[in-house]
């Protein structure tokens, strides 16, 4: 969505922003020893949970420029449709692992034999096997018991193995699954060898201190890597993801924009706006943040959608500011109302000066851009104007300059009022 | 944003739908005494955090519907723009005052004798009293210590209580103050009696165990109600309001689609999806949740924007089922793959199934509603010829439906292979 016109703001240069200046809170928890906060890795499903987002369709040559696109950004894992939905899926597939990306490639795959010796042969890096575990989907979906998914779960993950491939066993709505079952299949599972274990939230129920004590438990059962999946249908995937990580899990999964099934899961942009106020450094050398708006815009087009007004850092108005107090603080020092640089994902910040919630600080700001020169006390007396305008009807740029402009011309022709005017 | 062309889908019926199946999982939290999750209270603040949204411009006739529509909706305080703002801030403040609404009438002003003066002649239920207590906004802002905050903080606390109002006091910013001033500040205006005190996380830099964490501190240190107000530049302002709840706060500010200064705050949909999940009773009785969409979308017209694609419960896509496995799970039991259920809002399920990931089940779903007959062969087999076209390009609803017409004519002038269809 393009900003509308009365938007209207001033841009500010970005070279005075120190980043020493954006520290957390003074009492922010103390170093844990759980925590994988600061080294992270993702698993991007923008080509398979996204591709199950209503609007999604994507053709081989799409496929192709979202991943490349993903891999410039840095994402460590891409992960796949499984070649056993359609054939072209598999086609894909197939397609996307001759690429050579630096990112390896996953396919997500149901717990069968018969999903994982066509994923086998596509030339991924790994499988993503997934089961149902809750007794919605044992009763209503596949209908199996422990028993049998443990069994499956063997076996499949032995013959991924034996072709020396990365695997992965994750559980479906892991929140509404029996704790004990659950822990009693991952530890199975590890001990089978598996890379990584999966928790899901597949219908987003889950809130961040569940995940919290539900990661952490798994932590001290399994010893291999564990990835979390979280949906957004209350509003949690990205707060989700990160008590996650700090409760020991190692991989998200992410998708651009957030699309998948119904309201998707944790974007992509999200959760770079929450691990970046945890860790700059590491989020700012690992993934390449100013692609970010270019690949949310290719996955917008792509699946014919307008990113939200209210988007993650690239939403129109994430770096806008517009109260008075807030315009005046922002402007002696960002870091007063802004947690995150614009600048770290190439976007720029705007102060909001053309309402009636306008201060004086913005004012005086907007006089300097337009080159003019005035007093204190002039620019007050200008910003009652803006205000009093602004009372009426929403007004633009372009009439807050006019008022400026006006203000501006009356002073030159009272010279003796405002001698700062002529220096 | 309209549904486009291409997302085809299959309404279910609601009746067949029972509430007591939304269970959620078997290993939820036990009681906690600290909670409010169950009996938490709504501060509305569209007419004053929202008006700081980079669009909005509300003129009196369009602050008053919002008003009455919060009001018939069920919150239970509506917070406005301070007074002290404008003359037509002051005016339209005094206009809300006397509609007589159900709802406490609230204004939010700066911590200081002359906004608070202005304030309580205006009418309204309660001052919403507010200052910066980190040492950005001290220092960059107000560039007051905090002996003189705490002075402030007093007379202004003291004269509106003379007045007979209610009163909260503030602090802005407090996840980057100090933890010591603020205990000592709260506990001071929780002496001198004001009924709230308030937790901002104004930069949206906290995270949801931190929010519990402060949230408990506090309530060990005041007698008084906590509020708090989360925005949501890291994707946390839902759940760190619910974590805050869990922790005993008892108030949470919210606005439609949550609009506010940058990307604002928690919205007040999102909010209902997360605590419906956690108290179906508690908000099906207290709210009237139908109503959502329609003040959504008086809110979005008033400030020129679209409602997000993925926004909580009413974007087009929250009960969207796509993939072959979600399908047929949902179409046995909604609550496989939907913690919320459409109808407490008024909405409708969606069942994709003109999609290369569709299922046979989603497809016999739609023979069913086309009134059509056929056996579990045949409709596997259409469903191969569905997915065979939407492997080569995106397909309508129109285009799925004209493939099983044709097949089930194909059946027809074949009678012996189809028996079943004659039935």
């Amino acid at each position: 969505m393009a900003p509308s016109a009365d938007v209207s703001g001033a841009s500010l240069p970005m070279g005075t922003q120190e980043h020493t200046t954006r520290q957390s809170n003074p009492y922010q928890p103390v170093g844990d020893f759980l925590s994988n906060v600061s080294r992270f890795k993702l698993i991007e499903s923008t080509l398979r949970e996204g591709e199950q987002f209503a609007n999604a369709f994507f053709d081989t040559e799409t496929k192709i420029k979202i991943a490349r696109a993903l891999d410039d950004f840095g994402v460590d894992y891409i992960e796949l449709t499984s070649p056993a939905a359609s054939e072209q899926s598999r086609l894909d597939c197939e397609a996307i692992c001759k690429l050579g990306l630096k990112a390896k490639i996953l396919t997500h795959v149901r717990c069968t034999m018969e999903d994982a010796k066509i994923a086998v042969e596509t030339g991924v890096d790994g499988l993503d096997v997934v089961i149902g575990t809750s007794h919605f989907l044992r009763e209503f979906s596949h209908g199996k018991d422990m028993e049998y998914i443990t069994k499956s779960a063997i076996e499949v993950i032995n013959f991924i193995k034996s072709k020396g491939l990365e695997v992965r066993f994750s559980s479906e709505d892991s929140f509404r699954s029996d704790l004990v079952d659950l822990l009693s299949l991952y530890r199975t599972v590890d001990k089978v060898g598996v890379n990584r274990v999966g928790i899901a939230d597949t219908v987003g129920c889950a809130s961040p201190r569940q995940v919290y004590d539900l990661v952490r438990t798994l932590r001290g059962v399994v010893s291999c890597d564990i990835e979390v999946h979280m949906h957004n249908d209350t509003g949690c995937a990205i707060s989700n993801a990160f008590c996650a990580l700090e409760a020991g899990a190692t991989h998200v999964d992410v998708s651009v924009l957030g699309i998948g099934e119904r309201n998707g899961i944790t974007p992509l942009g999200g959760l770079m706006a929450r691990m970046i106020v945890s860790d700059r450094e590491y989020v700012t050398k690992k993934y390449k943040l100013h692609k970010l708006k270019e690949i949310e815009d290719l996955v917008a087009e792509a699946v014919q959608i307008n990113t939200p007004f209210n988007n993650y850092i690239t939403g129109f108005c994430a770096f806008t500011h517009k109260a008075g107090i807030h315009a005046k603080a922002i402007l002696n020092n960002p870091s007063t109302y802004e947690i995150i640089d614009p600048a770290d994902f190439g976007m720029t910040r705007y102060v909001h000066f053309a309402s009636r919630l306008t201060g004086w600080n913005a004012v005086k700001t907007r006089v300097g851009q337009l080159g003019l020169t005035m007093t204190d006390e002039q620019v007050k007396l200008v910003t009652t104007k803006i205000k009093a305008l602004a009372d009426v009807r929403p007004i633009a740029i372009d009439d807050a300059d006019s008022i400026i402009r006006s203000f501006h011309l009356s002073l030159d022709s009272d010279a003796p009022a405002a001698p700062a005017v002529s220096t």
